[in-house]
Formats: C-alpha cells, structure tokens, sequence
C-alpha cells in the first residue's frame, strides 16, 4: 500500500533528530556510536531513532552484529516528494498569484507618489 | 524555526485522511460536512484532522462561524518539498546505479546465450 509507505515515511521524518540522521548519513555509513557523538543522547535513544527510520525504510543497516553500520535508503524520499510533487502547480500559482498583487501595489504607490 | 514547521508538516502529511482532505481541497474550498462525506468518519474526527491540518499550516478556514469553509495552504508543501529536495542526487544517482547494473547483467546474460 503507498499510503503505508507514506505514512511511515512522513512520521519519520517528522522529527528534527531522524532529519539530521539522514543529514549525516549523505556524507557515508556510520554506526550508532558515530551517529550518537553530534547530539547530547544517549546511545539507546539514539538507537530509537534509527529503529524508527529502519521501519521506514530510510536507512538500513549492516549485517555485522556488532557495529551494524547504518547507511542512507532514498527510495521512501523520492515517494515522498512524488506525492508532494503533486501540489507544486498550487503553489506555483499562489507565488504568481502574490507576484502579480505585489507588481500592482507597487504601481499603484508609483502612481500615488507621479499624481 | 523551520524545522518546527517540518515537525508539524510532517507529522499532519503521516496520516491517510489527511492527505485525502488536502486532496479534496484542491477543488476548491469545502465545509467540514462536504469534507466528511467521502469518509465514513463523525464530524467530530474530521473536525480533529482539520485542528491538524490548521495548526501545520496546510488549510486555512474562513471567518463564518456557522461555516468556517477550508481552503488549502501550499506554503507548507513547498518548504517540505524544498527539505526532500535536498536529497535528489542520492536517489537520482542510486537509479542510475540500478540502471547500469542492469544494463550490466543484460549484456552478460546475452553474451552467455551467444557464446
């Protein structure tokens, strides 16, 4: 179901934390340790996180036991802009909208200002 | 804060009726009861998904106190838009890579029936 997909998608990313994951994650793999040391948390509240992100999809991580290494999943990403690809000619139209009464009012203080 | 507003977009975008509403408001603005219609749902939940929508930014409701009509707000969609953005190289480049490797693999599997 892409509904599901987008309701996991956007309920991970719905957080500032698991956005500056996936920030870091562009630059390369990282363990949770290396994922932990930029933010004042604890290992385990980290580890949340990237369970929440995994389920997602937005990541997945190695197989060794250890270290499991977690590295950046786009797929989900690229579903989600698809979706919100969708709204762009509103908001397009409401930037020309806004475009179109700031070149008038500026006209009309023009005219104001010659009369 | 831009991220809050991605907390919030996010977080009202992880919800399936949600979409649908915001859906359903690119026709035009819509009262709470044409906006329960469609979903077998009270009038109350709806009125709890518009209270979200509302809060994120992604609706706006008229001054009618009997009506109070939604109407859709893109501003939102286009900042989330803007953050998803953001990541289109890496999934740009990781469909290339799936590209080449089947190209790749097709080329050997032809090369295998013709030798």
């Amino acid at each position: 179901m892409p509904a599901t997909h987008l309701d996991t998608t956007f309920a991970a990313l719905a957080d500032p934390t698991r956005r500056a994951i996936l920030a870091r994650l562009t630059g390369g793999e990282a363990t949770v340790k290396e994922l932990a040391e930029p933010f004042a948390m604890t290992l385990p509240a980290v580890s949340k996180h990237l369970k929440v992100l995994e389920h997602a999809g937005l990541i997945a991580r190695g197989r060794d036991a250890q270290w499991r290494p977690c590295r950046l999943e786009v797929g989900p990403l690229k579903e989600a802009a698809e979706w919100i690809g969708g709204y762009r000619k509103f908001w397009e139209e409401s930037f020309e909208r806004l475009d179109e009464y700031l070149q008038a009012l500026q006209k009309t203080m023009h005219d104001g200002k010659n009369s």
